[in-house]
């Protein structure tokens, strides 16, 4: 009898223990996945100091995402943090590394998206902001807006106690070299876009998505892309996926690129790699347009797809390690 | 033989009428569909005047469209036309009956799509051109991108030889009170939104859409809604329809209204009048959005929807009457 009953006891304790590893396989898992731009990124052109830069830098952002989610912090903390190491490196085009307007300043644009809730927030065009992720992260936590732009942004930046930058900071001379190169040769066409983006998937079983970016070298007007753009450049469902864009954002926006991807998810139940190649290698092939996204579901599959060549690229889940990538596969 | 030969001849001939009949049916007629806003509007409330009012700036709105599609003119330019009548009236929140924001400008949005080629146009935040609608057509047509922004945007109007209009031109007493009244009790809330929208179908089987709007009455930080963002407030393709959207913009964002609309019609196969009311009804709602919509598919069929207490809309196709609303059906 007693034996029976041990045998009974080490029975229910099994079935609870690979309930609860399901569980944790299931729910508890975090994941991560960022880019640093897409665009034409040869081997062949890179050297091996600027190859280790940017392995370093990748790897740094993941290290920064994976601090937040391995110790059960958001989603949406992980895409800020992991975004923020990128915006602070001048090696991207976001943040301290922005390219110049025709104007020959730095016009920044940012958004993050919470999965759970659809809830976003987003700046265009500010000057005078460190960190635009965390400014868009504001605008979705402290007002009743989603999309905040230029001077606006910024009052309302100061109006939270956040200091303005000068916007000396955002210089970098091989930014400046490439403005006076395309003043000279305005034929010379879109080569590499180093926009930054992150795709989150936390403990509990929430996605978050973010995009930031100092806009093309050149631009005039006022002209904003897709990356303050929910739908075109971000967006996160946690019923679909979470999705970050870099390329030429007009397509992006015309295609809005983002929300398809989870369209079809949503709607044709896709597999999120199918969704994914669809929609760039089709359907943004197919209207002209170049770039890339990253994405992941709410179990942590992870799907990228580019039609340029080469994307800056990385990913990171609970117990593995960072696989950095750069080239076509 | 010769009677035969005749038969054969009539035969041939009514085939051919038969043939261009169905394609006149289905490829020759216009269609036309607009909004005026979406918001409390009560009939108990509403004054025999400005019933009338309202009835024939739609209807003068709606002839402006039919003037360019009854005479083989584009869907791009009917949308257009037909908006740049609403903006000219003081009686819609768009153009000259633009809103005040907070510090008591007026900062004009709009955008436009056209069906046939994805291409798109948009500004964001003047606050000197008489007719946004025109200008985010020229950034479709006379620039590489698709959102311009603030003095950027002005910028590039003045480089099309756009006259810049006195931003006194945008007061009405009106919108001015509601500012006071606003600024003295904050907490009043989402009433009326009259930003202004169309789809039209043309007789060569293309869809094109537009929206214009002043925004909220005391909005501050260069807040952006959805009326300038492609997929948002604006989105038209031939293969699934059209879409105009008015009401909290924020949600309309965050939910990517109408490019879900275009979504559902093209991956899930859903009548037009189905998806809308899905994502009205059901999406919108679910968020806590308030606002409604417009749409209209190539086979020119008209839907729209809303979940406040009535929208200005209206339609018209070819051969047809003026058909006016306002309240709920």
């Amino acid at each position: 009898m007693v034996g029976k009953a041990m045998i009974r006891g080490l029975w229910l304790l099994t079935t609870l223990f690979f309930m609860c590893s399901l569980q944790a396989g299931e729910k508890g898992q975090w994941a991560l996945v960022i880019h640093g731009g897409a665009g034409t990124i040869l081997k062949k052109n890179m050297t091996e100091e600027k190859e280790k830069a940017y392995t370093a830098a990748l790897t740094e952002a993941l290290r920064a995402g994976e601090k937040v989610l391995g110790s059960g912090g958001t989603s949406l903390n992980a895409v800020e943090a992991s975004i923020r190491v990128m915006e602070d490196s001048p090696l991207f085009n976001a943040g301290k590394g922005a390219v110049f307007t025709h104007d020959g300043t730095n016009e920044l644009d940012a958004s993050i998206m919470d999965g759970a809730s659809l809830q976003a927030g987003a700046v265009a065009g500010v000057k005078r902001i460190k960190n635009p992720i965390a400014l868009a992260r504001m605008v979705m936590d402290k007002s009743k807006h989603v999309l905040l732009t230029g001077e606006g942004a910024e009052t309302f930046a100061q109006s939270q106690g956040v200091a303005m930058t000068d916007p000396k900071y955002f210089f970098t001379q091989s930014r400046w070299d490439r403005l006076q190169q395309i003043l000279k040769d305005e034929s010379s066409d879109f080569k590499k876009h180093g926009t930054v983006g992150v795709v989150a998937l936390d403990t509990h079983g929430n996605l978050a998505a973010g995009t930031s970016t100092g806009g093309l070298t050149n631009k005039m007007f006022g002209r904003v892309g897709d990356s303050p753009i929910i739908g075109a450049g971000t967006y996160a469902d946690n019923r679909t996926c979470g999705v970050s864009a870099t390329g030429q954002g007009e397509y992006f926006i015309r295609a809005a690129i983002a929300h398809d991807i989870s369209a079809l998810v949503d709607y044709k139940g896709m597999p999120l790699q199918t969704a994914v190649d669809h929609v760039i290698q089709k359907k943004l092939t197919d209207l002209g347009g170049l770039g890339g996204v990253i994405a992941m579901d709410a179990k942590g599959n992870i799907a990228w797809s580019f039609n340029t060549q080469g994307m800056y690229r990385a990913s990171l889940k609970a117990g593995g390690e960072p696989e950095v990538r750069m080239y076509e596969d």
